[in-house]
C-alpha cells in the first residue's frame, strides 16, 4: 500500500500571511504526522498563534509523545500564554506505522470526512478549539490503514466560502460530486474542493483556506518516499 | 514565479529506518526551508542523530535564526553531546521571500549542483560535516530567485551507488543527460537521479539515499500553495 497526502492552501484575499499553519513531521516509531492549525483572526497575529501551536505539537510528536497528549499540551500552553483570549483549531492526521493505523486528532468545530469507497461519512461530533479553557479534550479517531480510505480535513475558511453572497459551500455535496466513483489523486481532490470554495468567493477568498486529503492507495511499485512542495511567489519581495 | 521542491528518498536495502531525515519548515519572515541531514552509520543510531540535527535546525529557523547560525548551533550541540565521535551532514535550502533569494547552507562533503538553463555548475568547495569539532563553518551560497534555476542536493548514498561493483555513479553526467534541454518537473529529476543510483546498486541500495531538487518555474496560474507526500508501506506493521 501507499499513503498519499496532499495539501492545497490559499491566503485570504489581499493578505500576504495565512493564519493557517501546516507542517509534517516524521514519527520516531515510524510513519509521519501532518499538523494543521488555524489561529483566531487573520494576518500576522493569527500566524504567530498557529505557528506556536504547530511547533509545540510537532516538537512533542518528534519526542514520541502521543497525539492526544500533544494536543492537550499545546492547548494548555496557549491558554497559559493568552488566558483564554486567543484560540486556535488543531487537526493532526498521523500515519502510525507502529500500530498500523491512521490516528486523527481534532480540536476543530469544522467536521471532517472519512470515505471508504463510495461511503462518505461526515464526522461532526462537537469539538472545541485549543486555548479556550483548561482541560480541552481532543477527539481521537483511529482507523486501520486500508486501501480506498480517503480522509478530508479542512480549516473553516472552506465552509465560510460563499457566505458573503448567501451561497455557502456544502462540503459534503461537493466532495460527493468530485468523488463520484472516480479514483482521483488526493491532490486533485484537495485542489477541486479549494477551487469550488474560491469560485464561490468570486476568486477573492474571504478567509485563509487549507484542505488536507489523505488517501490509502494500492501499492504503485517502488519503495521511494516522495514529497513535492509548490510555492507561488509574486516577485515583489519585501527587501 | 513558482518555487517547486521535490524529494525522492529510499532506505538502504533491507533496513526499515533511514539515517537520512528531511523536513520542511515555514520561515517566519516568509518562504520556507528544507532541512536534510544524514547521520553517521545507518539504522536506528543514525536516525536519532539526523533527527536531532534536523529538529534543532528547524526549531531555530522557526524562531527567525539565520540559516548559518542554525547550522553552527546544531554542530555545537552535536559536538557537545557526542564529543566529536558522531557526525552528521547537513544541507539547508531556503526560499527566503524577505530577501528574494535562495539561501543554500552546506555542511556536506557531497557537492551540489546549480543549473541555470543549460549551464550546470558543480559546487564542491570543501565542506565538513557537523559535530566534527568546535567552530564548524557552513558554506553559504545565496542566489536570486529567477526562472530556470535548478538546484540539486543529495546525501552521499547517491555517490556511493555502484561502487560495490566498480561502476560508481557520476552525478553530473547523469544530471546532464536527464536535463538535456528538457523542461522537467523537479520530481521527475529527483526520481530519475535516484532510479539511476538504485539501478547501479542492482535494486539493493548500499546506503540511504535522499535527493532534493528545487526549481524556479515561470508562474503557472493560481496562488495556491500545494504539498504532496507519498509514503510506501509494506503492510507488515510492528504491532
Amino acid at each position: 500500500m501507499e499513503v498519499q497526502i496532499a495539501v492545497a492552501k490559499i491566503n485570504k484575499y489581499a493578505t500576504s500571511e495565512s493564519g493557517d499553519t501546516l507542517e509534517v513531521v516524521e514519527r520516531p516509531s515510524g510513519g509521519l504526522s501532518v499538523v494543521l492549525a488555524d489561529g483566531q483572526t487573520s494576518g500576522r497575529g493569527a500566524k504567530a498563534v498557529s505557528q506556536m501551536v504547530v511547533r509545540k505539537v510537532i516538537g512533542l510528536l518528534a519526542e514520541g509523545v502521543r497525539d492526544g497528549a500533544a494536543a492537550r499540551a499545546a492547548s494548555d500552553a496557549l491558554y497559559t500564554d493568552k488566558q483564554g483570549k486567543v484560540i486556535s483549531t488543531l487537526n493532526i492526521a498521523s500515519v502510525d506505522l507502529y500500530s498500523g493505523t491512521i490516528v486523527l486528532t481534532r480540536n476543530n468545530p469544522s467536521p471532517m470526512y472519512i470515505c471508504h469507497g463510495d461511503q462518505i461519512e461526515r464526522r461532526d461530533e462537537e469539538s472545541i478549539p485549543l486555548g479556550i479553557s483548561r482541560n480541552v479534550r481532543p477527539l481521537i479517531t483511529e482507523i486501520s490503514i486500508e486501501p480506498r480510505l480517503i480522509i478530508v480535513i479542512y480549516t473553516d475558511g472552506l465552509t465560510h466560502a460563499g457566505k458573503r453572497r448567501g451561497q455557502p459551500m456544502d462540503v459534503g455535496l461537493t466532495l460527493r460530486s468530485i468523488l463520484d466513483g472516480q479514483d482521483l489523486s488526493p491532490q486533485v481532490l484537495a485542489d477541486s474542493l479549494l477551487a469550488q470554495a474560491v469560485s464561490l468567493d468570486d476568486n477573492r477568498p474571504a478567509d485563509d483556506i487549507s484542505v488536507l486529503v489523505l488517501k490509502v492507495a494500492a501499492r504503485t511499485g517502488d519503495n521511494v518516499r516522495r514529497m513535492t512542495v509548490r510555492l507561488p511567489i509574486d516577485g515583489s519581495f519585501r527587501a
